[in-house]
């Protein structure tokens, strides 16, 4: 179906038509000049906002748009859960050109609202307008946290233990898989019209690999965790989301905190398709742990004397230790040898990039 | 300066060197994974979300990024407003090509941070990435208020009074005279490259149109009318802001309240370049009035009881009533003969537009 026939109101109608509130602090939605909110007293509010633009952060040619909304309502409910808080209400504006049926921004929204449902967060409103060029997405995301429960990035002391959740590299192996099918795809299109003939769509074989597109094309927010860490009674003492790559991340928690780090190659915990995948590319998997960003896992602090009980919690690695600020940060690689950390992460305003 | 000499974490920094929040209810701005807010007991949360597309909601050519901040602070700003709630906290997101410098950054921000200190908001956070094609911003704005304050669109009763403040149509009208001169430019540039010569930047004369260029370039959110209203007692009984046009606000104001409404086109306040400029370009006054958009004014009704107070109010003029639904919503022009409002509001979405 075209937009057109639905017009700006009646699409944003047919949208959010299913949309039911779950959460106490949410007064009102979709369908006012403002959502309304009323959070438990003494609850603080923490704010995150995410813009994903195509061709920089999503390539539609192997991305469903299904899938991209999952993973836009992700990136923001993973900011609001690196903070230690709970996710609550989101907001989504998207942008649009010409070439986009109804049916896409359907499968675009199934993918926000089970994202939505699974993390318990309320849509309450948004923008949906159009684009002459590529696909616009910006979603802003509210959370909840008593004022002692939040986790900021400034929090890391000397001698406190760094952990990871879940393994790093999966993300960035995922999207190289991706794009060499891609490029593939691309250059027997490429022949085939060339020859005038039609081409069958590609049924890449991705078996063994599965996980690997999972992680580049439907992370999840790592709740599972912060919920473990309660259980255990450990508060973090600083804390984020690994969206840009391991080295970049720890570097803010270090900057932030005052302090420096040394982190072991060994214990950055991998997963077998990673490693095989990278070998096959010919890449260093540690680099791509290290650098490769979008992995949505957690990076956390927390003191020494939490040393047992974080070892213990399912899922949690410790891989490394803080140090005095003049120790610098540091990669002390299997074969002893030391390097300084570097900010290599995805950054797309770099001119080389 | 080139964007990429700074990195998109050294840009943030640069943009956000000087930022200060001002509200109690900002307890942490721009440097975590989220911003921190904590509101007075008992108050409400508002949140509203607007997204800019360069080429639909601007065009760079005639719209000085200063303005362009400016302007996409001023349109959320004044959701929060028609809420009858105070603006508080903001988060933007802009996606910028490689054509733009950091001076280009600087002046958006210069724009943006204006109308915060003008309305006493916070920037608290948001996102800087790039775009493969035009620039995007989206912005999110939080206010708060009060339960009891808070004014929807929904409470519209049969013989309450329909008011706007200010003028409308200007925006519009400021619109045409900046396409007309791009119209104008781009036709000499043209002509010129043909004969191989350069052209000098056209200096258009605006002299005694300045109010419409300020009105599409530069609009208000009217606080000040909501605090006119507040301490005259009046509190309305719904209201909005009309960004899409008279025509099409009223409609959602009947719709949702469930009422009819008979609005009065002698009544409907204009500027008199606003009509001295409909007429130079051959428009109907009142069609740019009631369909025109951006004007950014409050469209609100308050009860018939209030009339003598509300009439007496600086910049706000009773336009009309509120009737039963099934007496349909009616424009009644000046030779008596009446129309049906139609939403022919600014769309983008629409296939014809």
């Amino acid at each position: 179906m075209e937009i057109s026939e639905l017009g700006e109101f009646g699409l944003i109608k047919h949208l959010t038509k299913d949309i039911k509130p779950v959460n106490k602090s949410t007064i009102k939605g979709v369908g006012d000049d403002c959502a309304v909110m009323q959070y438990a007293e003494g609850k603080r509010v923490l704010m995150t906002t995410d813009m994903l633009m195509e061709g920089v952060h999503f390539d539609l040619q192997y991305t469903p748009m299904k899938h991209l909304g999952y993973k836009s309502a992700i990136v923001n409910i993973s900011d609001i859960i690196a903070m230690n808080g709970n996710p609550t209400q989101m907001v989504v504006s998207i942008a649009i050109g010409k070439r986009f049926k109804v049916e896409d921004l359907e499968d675009f929204y199934a993918g926000l609202q089970l994202a939505c449902e699974n993390y318990h967060v309320d849509l309450v409103g948004g923008d949906t307008t159009s684009s002459m060029t590529g696909l616009a997405i910006s979603i802003t995301c509210l959370g909840e946290a008593a004022p002692e429960d939040i986790v900021m990035r400034n929090g890391a002391k000397v001698n406190d233990l760094v952990c990871v959740s879940g393994d790093l590299g999966a993300a960035y192996m995922g999207l190289q898989l991706l794009e060499r099918e891609k490029a593939v795809f691309n250059e027997q299109y490429r022949e085939a019209k060339q020859k005038g003939q039609d081409i069958e769509p590609a049924q890449p074989d991705f078996s063994g690999r599965e996980y690997l597109l999972e992680r580049i094309l439907k992370p999840q927010a790592r709740q599972d965790i912060i919920q473990r860490l309660k259980e255990a009674g450990i508060r973090p003492t600083s804390m984020m989301d690994i969206s840009d790559g391991l080295s970049s991340e720890m570097m803010h928690i270090c900057e932030q905190s005052g302090v420096g780090c040394r982190l072991y190659e060994e214990k950055i915990p991998l997963d077998y398709q990673t490693a095989a995948t990278a070998e096959e590319f010919n890449m260093n998997v540690t680099t791509c742990a290290m650098n490769g960003g979008e992995d949505y896992e957690l990076l956390f602090t927390v003191p020494l004397t939490d040393n047992e009980v974080v070892s213990k919690i399912e899922d949690v690695k410790v891989i490394g230790y803080i140090t005095a600020e003049t120790e610098g940060k540091k990669l002390i690689c299997r074969d002893g040898s030391e390097f300084d950390l570097k900010a290599q992460g995805w950054n797309p305003l770099k001119g080389n990039e």
